[in-house]
Order: C-alpha cells, then structure tokens, then sequence
C-alpha cells in the first residue's frame, strides 16, 4: 500500500492523513468545492475536487471517488466515519475496482446495516437483546406471558412505528390491557396497521461501545469500552474511556459478547458494538458502527494504540501483533465535542467564520480538527469543528485537564459547545459518574450556562469528587458480584 | 496551597501554571519588562513587573520576587529551571520568608551544588565515578600506579584547568612519562599552577540521567532514564526516553544508583542524576541537578506522572501515592528542542519576530511553548522556543511521529533547529540506536541540511530500521550478562 484516498473530510481526513503519512504511505484528498481551502487539502500530498458542496454531488458520489482514486494512482481508500462508510455496495465498488477498502468486509457492513439481520445474527452467539416479542402481539394473554419474563416497565411499540407514535410505557400489570388497546388503535390510526411489540422498557439507561479490532486471520480483540451517555437527541457531546461505572467482571462480559457479535459477521477490521446498560449494571446489544466512530481517540489515549495504522495493516493483510492479554487501560480519557451549535439557544447550529481560533496546548491535551483561524464554517456539513481530547492518569485528572484546556480554547466569531463543556464537566452528577442518557434533559437549561456562584458551584464540585473517590473505595472493597446496581445508588448532589 | 509564584518565564512558566490550574491553584507570574506581552504573563491570575530585561536586574533579584509573592499573598514559589532554581540561598530566602520552596531542601541544593562535595557525598554510598586520582599527583610512580587501576586511555587534567587547557589523552604506557611532563608543563604556562590529575577518558560517551522523585518521609523512587546524548557543546539538542541502549538490569543498576545519590544529601521533591555511560555500559556519576529539567517532558509520557503536580504534592509534605514496583515503561517518547538558532550556519543564535508560528497537531504530539505568533523572540533569555514532544507505543513509532510532527511546525521569521530534527531524526546512527555525545560532530555539516537525494536518504533510514530491529530481536536472546557492548558494536551505516 503506497497511497490512500480519504473519502471524508475535515477532522477525520487529517487525522487519517497523519497516521498514514507517519506510516510513510503518500494520501489523497478528495474535497469539495466548498471545501477548497480546508487544512486537509492541503495536507495531503494530492487533491482532487470532486464536485459542487452538497454531498450527493460529491463525497457521496462513488464514481467520482473511485474515478479519483485510478487518477492519482491510489491504491486503497479510507472511507472515515459518515458519507459512504457504512455503505456496503461502495466497499464492493471499491474492491471490484481493484483497490483495497480500508474497513470490513462489504458482507459484514451489509449484515450489521440491517438491525433485523443484526440481531438475528447476535442472537446466535447468545448476546443479550432487550427482552420482548419478536414478532407482532397476538392476544392480551401473550402480552401477558411475555412480560412474566421480561417485567415492568414494558414499552409497546407499534410495528410500523416511528417517532414516538404508537409508543407507550407500562409500569404495572393492572395498567396493561388497557394501554395495550390504547396502543393498537393509535398505531392503526397514524399507520393504519395495528400491530404492536413488547419490550423491556430500560428507562435510564447509559450508552456503552466496546471498541473491538480483528484481522484477516481470526484473530479479534475488544479494546476495553466507551461511555457515550453525554448525548443530546442521540447526538453524543462527551465520550469517555473507560466508563465510570462498570466493574472489571462486567467490562470483560460486555467485551466477549462484542466479540460474539463481530464473529458473527465474519468482522475483521475497526468496529463498534454498542450497548445499552441499565441501573442494575444489565447491558444489551443495540448495534454495530463498522467503522472507525467519532470518539475513537479516547480508546487510543487509553490503549496506546493508534487504530487508523491498525485500521491499515489489517487492510494490508496483516496479523494483529497483539492478543487480548497484552491489552491494559492505561488512566483515562475524556473527549468534548466542539460544535457550531449555540447551547444557550437549543443547540442550534451556527455559521459564520472562526474569527480567533486558538487551540489549548500542553501535557495531556489532544486537539482533532479540521479549521484554522479566518475560516468559514461551511453550511453543508455536520457542526463538529473539533475535538477536544484530554489524557489523565486517573478520571478527575483528565476532568481537571479538560477542564483547563477549555479554558485555554479561544474560538470567536461562532458560538461553540465550550461553554456546554465547561458546564457539564462541573456537575455534580458527571464527577461522580452518576449519569445516564437522561443528562442533560435532567440537569441542562440554558441558564445553567450562567455561572451565577462559582464559590457554590465549586464547593459542591468538591464535595461530589470526594463523594465519588469515597464510593469507589467503597466499590473496591466489595466482592465482585454485589458490585452492580452501582451509579444509582450513588449520593446525587443536587 | 491556595497561590503558587512561578520565578520564571516562557515555555516553564507556562507548564508549571498549566499543572497547577488543573489542581485548582492560583497562580502569579513575575516578569521582567521585555516579557510583559508574554502568553505566561497573560495565563496566570496575576502577574506582578519585577523589573528590565537583564535577569540580574529582574529574574535573579531574590528581594523582587520573594516581594511580589507577599504583595499578592502567594504562600509558595516555583523556581523552574535555570535562573535561581539551583540557589541555596533562594530556597533559603523563601522558607525564611514563610513561603514554601517547591525543590528540595537547601541544604541538598547545596551538596549538589558542589562537584567535590557530591561526589563526596556520592561516593560513600557507593556510586561509581570515573576512576582516577582524588589529589595532585605527587610522582611518575603514582600515575603509573593510578593507571593499574584505571587502563588506558586516560586523561591527564590540570587542577586550576578549563577550557582544554592542560589536558592531555594518553593512550599507551610508554607516553606516559613524557605527557605528564607536557601537561605539567603547560598548566603551569596557563594557570601558574603545574597541579595535574589522572582519569579514566571516557572517549565516546553516552549523557544518560535518571530522573528521581522523592517525599517528605523519605520515599524515594527513580522514573527511569533519559538519553540526552544528541548534544551541541554540552547543549542538549534531543531527548528520549527510555535510551535505546540500556538493558533492564543496567537501567535498574542506574536507578538504584541514582537512588544512592539522592539518600546522600537526604533528597526530596524531583531530581536528576547524570551518568556518562561508556561503550562497554559502564556508567559513571557526573552530577546531580537540583530542580525540574528542560526535558522532562519525556519522562512525563512514558511514567503517566505529572512532574510538577508531583513536585507540588511533595512541597505539601503529602506522601508519594506510588511506589518503585508500581512504575512501567510506557511506550517511547523523543523530544526536540526547538531553538532560535540558525543550524546552517554554526548554530548562531538568530532574532527577530515570529511572523508565522503554527503548531502541529494530532495523537501522540505535545508543544510546551511561550510564544505566539507575531511576537518576538527578546535576545535577552534562552533561545529555546518550544519543545516538541512525540510519544510512540515504541521509538520508531515515536520517531515517525516526531517527523510528521516537523514537517507540520510552520516557523517563518526566525531560523530554528528545526531542520536540524528532521536531518537528525533521519540519521542511520540515529534510526538504529547507535550514537555518542559526539553525535553531531561526527555526522554533522551545515550541507547535512540540504536534502540532495530523498530517495537515497530515506533507503538508507528504511535500512537502518531494520538493522536496529534485527539488532534489537538479538539483544533480547542474549543472556542479560552478555548483552553490554551493544551499540559499539551495531553496524553503522554511513
């Protein structure tokens, strides 16, 4: 392999670019007209435009990169996250080209693109799913018999559904048939079709990824996990690894059953399994990412290893070097998130140019991104102008180091999601580890963004570090298998 | 703690107020009138004008700073390195002030402050020095005596010497007689004082030092080596650690050594003990250094330590948290001093206003600087700009890193030694391990710097890796007690 086309853009095109230029293979970058003036073209050593802005008239326009790709000579592509890299018919594109797809194969992309096909397949190497029915409720009696399995809460959901409509929450047996009823004739009515399921409801659940690697030889390994329970409308804000909740016991379960997922789709290559977990420590598979993901750096501050130059050499046919027992956590990591969104005002995303950009420095603190100074935040693509990464060798070090390096990020002329950062990171619930995906909806008004008594808000940032460092004393001396039900018995400070 | 003055300037003064911060600490800086427009100035919560820029008239003058951590009510005082970090008398100055000095004890800054009081010190603990005669020599006789003990070759030096003056290499017994009679003969001429000694001559050195760590209560643990031998006129230009020639059971004879050293002066807060090491790894005590190295950055990447935390925690009189069996390898890390110098032409210092200063980025990279862009680099300090640091799971990932890492620093205005890393970094004897402080004289000419045939350069690199892997495979078979003589004998490429 002597040349790499990124089919992406913006942060993930450089950071690709880099690992491969540090490996000593030449890379091309594919952009668009907008994007013109963007640092990863011209960090690669060649660049090909491709097409006017939107993306459906350029990064996703398979001819147009294959076509560039045969241009310059490339012989492999790295599709990033995004765009075409989930798209199993541009993997076969780009093999049939005679090119190598730096990703899985287009069979597994197929497979865990379809979340049917996904979980039928798990369910054969016996990975947990969130219990309920399988196929649409027949009768009052069977949704009674499923939910002696599963228990309350249940959630019914219409088969057709989407959107919230024909959804409803069961907390007790007596409240069953009717909402049931209720259910069936609200989904008739918004999809004219009646037919509902049943499933577990997990109320408060926090999102956990086990990051795994395989090579074309067999060999596969999970590289431990990240939380991702920082989200807005699915939309992840701080990711960290590893999580503050799981114990060793359950981190290794949760690692074997994404590696169950990954062999049952054959998986070589960089991949994601993500889990839902509940408050008793309970996980269960939602899907798999088969790709590299967005919060990939956290794994890498925490193993070590770089998995775009692992992403590489198992593209090149290489064995892993490593196997599961050499893998340790090393400290932790936290990643915010630096979106043109103005969090004071829903989130909403912002444009305009980055009048002063002036990036954080120092021990411990990684910067991915993809703008300099003077430049216009195009309109096209997603918000995320940067991540902000910091390594500590424990997790309120790295809190204390993120939190630092926020301070030292000056970004004028956009509204960003620094401020959302600083906030988050001082409250209570995140330094204890006391969170789920209910976070922000729980805790986030734009008035939170009003620092109105920093002695307060310090002294109770103080008080929650010490609750946390008692708790995990506390969880320490614990025999392994009374540790679950952790984060929800935890003193909430406010 | 509540407010720590740092009694330094730039990229130091930056590091040690980005630790602090992290700890929730206030921080002070002093600083002179040419620095006033500093990022250091502008980090810290206050900042206090001590006066010109010639440091005897601002960063030396005790009274000045010991004034401006009671003005602004600072109960502590960072010396960083250089300037008064090595003082016994600033140290004392401060604790007589009520001010806790964040270094050790005056007195052991005293000890080591001395050469013929360390070694001193040093040697009734059992530390090995370079073997040779402890007083004048008194007769022929004596030196033939001294020479039993030592071998050849040996250096003759004058008691009242430097600058070369009197010192005279003596490879064979039979030139004995007749160099001591020119040595003598020669001090006398240039000092009035024909006293000479004997030593061992260390011909093709290695500069290797042990980084120690120490408390209060008498804990006391080492964090590894650095190797500093890439050296311009006893200039340290590149940094690594862990040295690519020690063996396990050399760099532990070295640590519990350096550990020797430390109990001798009752040693607590961070320290350096500088070793010459010799081609057969034998290992000779030079001195100790008193306070946080320029380099310690290095050894931060691979321990997970933060050096200045650690050295804050101490002056507290807190226990270390951790002990020798807790402390591992983490993967390599090099670094690059990047000066105002011009390597093409003798190393000149150069002035002037950085017109462009933009940073590299991505995994693995860490700037510690003190300028901006625009700013100007005053002729008053150290030349040095900003340390460039790479961390690599190994060397050549690191290595890699660190060149990817160059070709992204863009500096415009000033001539740096950045050119000088990338010729460096690309050296075969520097590839595969195999070099000694006389590393620039050796391969160095102002011509190095004009890349004539990348292709050839970058052949002979490829082919130096695998030398150095190859050789590395080797060592590892070898029982431990066969393995010195390492780097002598590596096959050198050019």
């Amino acid at each position: 392999m002597k040349k790499i086309l990124v089919a992406n853009r913006g942060e993930i095109a450089l950071r690709i670019m880099r690992s491969a230029r540090e490996m000593g293979i030449a890379t091309v970058a594919v952009y668009s007209e907008a994007d013109r003036a963007m640092p990863f073209v011209q960090y690669a050593d060649e660049a090909v435009c491709i097409g006017p802005a939107p993306s459906n008239q350029s990064y996703l326009v398979m001819d147009k990169i294959i076509g560039a790709a045969r241009q310059t000579g490339a012989d492999a592509i790295h599709p990033g996250y995004g765009f075409l890299s989930e798209n199993a018919r541009f993997a076969k594109a780009v093999q049939d080209a005679g090119l190598i797809f730096i990703g899985p194969s287009p069979a597994a992309i197929e497979v865990m693109g379809s979340k049917l096909a996904a979980k039928q397949a798990a369910q054969q190497f016996g990975v947990p799913m969130v219990p309920g029915t399988e196929t649409p409720l027949r009768s009052i009696e069977e949704a009674r018999e499923v939910v002696k399995k599963t228990g309350f809460p249940i959630l019914i959901k219409a088969s057709a559904g989407g959107g919230g409509k024909g959804m409803r929450v069961v907390n007790a047996p007596e409240e069953l048939e009717e909402q049931v009823r209720l259910a069936k004739s609200e989904a008739m009515s918004a999809f004219g079709d009646d037919a509902v399921f049943i499933e577990k409801y997990v109320g408060s659940p926090r999102h956990i990824e086990i990051q795994i690697l395989g090579d074309q030889h067999g060999n596969l390994v999970y590289l431990f996990e990240r939380e991702c329970s920082i989200q807005r409308r699915h939309q992840k804000l701080i990711e960290e690894a590893p999580s503050s909740c799981l114990t060793p016991a359950i981190r290794e379960a949760m690692g074997q059953c994404a590696l169950n997922v990954a062999r049952a789709c054959n998986y070589y290559g960089a991949g994601t399994v993500e889990f839902l977990v509940d408050e008793h420590l309970q996980f269960y598979f939602l899907e798999m990412n088969t790709r590299l993901q967005v919060e990939h750096p956290v794994t890498e501050m925490i193993t070590g290893l770089d998995l775009v130059k692992e992403q590489i050499r198992v593209a090149r046919g290489e064995k892993l070097t490593f196997s599961q027992a050499d893998l340790k956590i090393n400290g932790h990591a936290i990643e915010l998130r630096i979106c043109a969104e103005d969090p004071a005002n829903n989130f909403l995303p912002d444009t305009g140019t980055l009048t002063t950009y002036v990036r954080p420095q120092g021990y411990g603190i990684r910067v991915d991104d993809g703008y300099e100074q003077g430049m216009e935040i195009p309109i096209y693509y997603d918000p995320m102008i940067a991540k902000l990464i910091a390594w500590g060798a424990d997790r309120e070090e790295a809190r204390e180091r993120l939190l630092r390096a926020i301070g030292e990020y000056h970004i004028k002329g956009i509204r960003t999601t620094l401020p959302f950062g600083r906030w988050a990171l001082q409250q209570p619930a995140f330094i204890n580890g006391a969170f789920d995906t209910n976070f922000i909806g729980k805790y986030f008004t734009p008035q939170s963004l009003d620092q109105k008594d920093p002695a307060a808000a310090k002294a109770a940032a103080i008080l929650a570090v010490q609750v946390w460092q008692e708790e995990q004393r506390r969880i320490r001396q614990q025999p392994v298998n009374q540790q679950p039900k952790l984060w929800k018995n935890r003193k909430l400070l406010r």
